[in-house]
């Protein structure tokens, strides 16, 4: 198998499965009880909420664990009082987790506007600008897209929108950036950040929400009152443990990995072209995350191309797999492409821990795309 | 340690942790990708969502994954159209999960009754029968008390709902029961019913709800659209492949471990009375499950007990682990009873798989009980 899909999921690194087993054999009693043998798991998970705090740069806040980052955005737009005036301002090439939610509350009431992306797929700085008014109490874009990769320059859209309104907080999906570029929530002046385990060779179903303060949050399940009231439910520590396991040894390699992704998405574009396979690079040429390289085929249809080579045994995605059950692709349109252009798009993301021979991968590109080209 | 907390969480299966570690390390695609290395996964689901069915005798309907019993609880009372008419009538003795769930719908309007307990810790029945009228549209109570072990008759509670209005929801809490005592959903004749994996072996972090009809549900969680599109996020196939090992291996001994479970009861009954302790029983004296016990120890503060048992290694609880952030006893106080009763109390439950030494233990308790009375 030769996973280019690595933007979806990851493999769990054996120290996270190590550490998970180890968890729920040995720390398995409820973080929730009164006894003091519980209250050293529960100590266990305070040292990692610090440590994680640390990993991101945080100079203040909290980590909230959730059951996925899904869950994690759900928390942040959730809190949002509907019945408060105000601006919401939403990136229109968020991921669905934030995008559906903000739907949702639009039909609630909420006053939301959905920002544009320009056409390298970054938010729109120049439309951002002219939305901004002391009217605006909250702004969510991401850092890294998960489609095409573009970073966005957060430090920039957080102190405009604190310019407009010095009290309008302001959110981030880190789900693409956590572990692949650096990461200071503190630099960036955020008042949430989203993290996900599983896209860092970590376990799915936990994320994270880092936030400035807690106060601001409302909770998303009711009941027993668990993880600062806000998402009650049993904790559940072995995937606590695992995902702060991820999240150590992803950062430990951030650079080495970078390198090394880089270099496979420049080999890979090279193979591509010396193979001359024609295609449109919709991934943007400037501030872009190496990780995720996003291209349309010229007349191969992407979902066609992805079944075709999975054949092969090479995985690509089109269309987040976090949003399969959606048609066509609602961010390459935002960017303004065309009917075609979404129709022949595929997402290449890459590991630092595959090896890959690009070579022969665009030997099989090139097979596959002539079958089944129109 | 001698582990008598067992209804706040239970020790994962060998076989249980086996199959996380499998499942994280071979089925770690994303079940929502395209491709059919992703979508072999996704039949698996399939297959284990029906055996679900199967195991808790469901002749329709579906189930739903959730990040907890606590997730799956606010899923169904949080599906209630607050702009709708009608009565929603809660058990007073529910769990934290639906019982802080309908305050908070309660908070924004909805029509919501709480029904009382009967001394015996059972829903009363007779105000239960005078509260139902033709516009009453949901019925939430409890199968097995999570606080006394108390069996509610669900059957009959169905039965009446139903008799007052065909249309009347039902849902069940099934946390304390799966896997303990022989559960039929389709016999109950309930809509919804929810359970836990970690109260069974299983990981925490995985719940499941039973619906009859998935219509009648709204999304918990907004997203990708994953699980019927009601709580997206990433599937966690490695729990929820833990869970159903879980379930397996449980219900196989579901009889066996009844009895042995019955006869621990009885002996640690029967060892305190040996001891001459002093002590109420809170728990009903006939349709209830074995495997949890309420005590109030004459003159010892609950909370004091359990500290210094836990110093012996001797694990108890007073109030359910799963709310200990909250004060009091709500459940027993809503048995009626008194100030004292309440503050004397703490939960004993019993697991299968452990030997206890009821007559050490019961000296322990002696000995502890003679230093802390007051």
């Amino acid at each position: 198998m030769i996973n280019l899909d690595n933007a979806s999921t990851t493999k769990p690194y054996a120290e996270v499965v190590n550490s998970i087993a180890l968890s729920l054999e040995e720390d398995y009693l409820n973080i929730s009880a009164k006894y003091s043998q519980a209250k050293q798991i529960e100590k266990k998970v305070e040292l990692i909420r610090a440590g994680f705090l640390k990993e991101i740069n945080a100079k203040d806040g909290v980590i909230i664990f959730c059951p996925s980052a899904t869950a994690a955005n759900n928390l942040v737009l959730r809190s949002l009082n509907l019945k408060e005036a105000g601006k919401i301002l939403i990136a229109d090439g968020e991921h669905s987790s934030v995008y559906e939610t903000a739907k949702e509350l639009k039909n609630n009431g909420a006053d939301i506007d959905f920002v544009p992306l320009d056409k390298t797929g970054h938010l729109d700085l120049e439309k951002f600008k002219r939305s901004l008014t002391p009217s605006v109490r909250f702004v969510s874009c991401m850092l890294v897209s998960n489609e095409t990769g573009a970073i966005n320059n957060i430090k920039e859209i957080t102190r405009l929108a604190k310019q407009a309104n010095k009290n309008c907080l302001v959110h981030t999906d880190c789900v693409q950036a956590l572990g692949k570029i650096d990461l200071s929530v503190s630099d960036l002046g955020v008042d949430y950040a989203t993290f996900s385990a599983h896209k860092i060779y970590g376990p799915k179903g936990i994320g994270a929400l880092y936030a400035k303060n807690i106060n601001t949050l409302r909770p998303l399940i009711f009941g027993g009152g668990q993880e600062y009231n806000l998402i009650s439910g049993t904790e559940n520590f072995a995937y606590i443990a695992g995902f702060y396991t991820a999240l150590k040894l992803t950062i430990h390699k951030i650079k080495e990995n970078y390198n090394i992704v880089s270099n496979y998405r420049q080999e890979f574009l090279s193979a591509l072209e010396s193979e001359k396979i024609d295609f449109i690079l919709n991934s943007p040429k400037e501030n872009f995350s190496p990780y995720i390289l996003n291209l349309s085929f010229k007349n191969v249809r992407g979902e066609v191309l992805l079944h075709a080579l999975s054949q092969k045994g090479i995985l690509v995605a089109n269309g987040s797999a976090c949003s399969s059950k959606k048609r066509g692709n609602r961010v390459l349109e935002a960017m303004g492409k065309n009917k075609n252009e979404v129709d022949w798009a595929v997402r290449i993301s890459f590991s630092p821990y595959e090896k890959y021979d690009f070579k022969t991968i665009a030997k099989e590109f090139k097979n596959v795309i002539e079958e089944i080209k129109y």
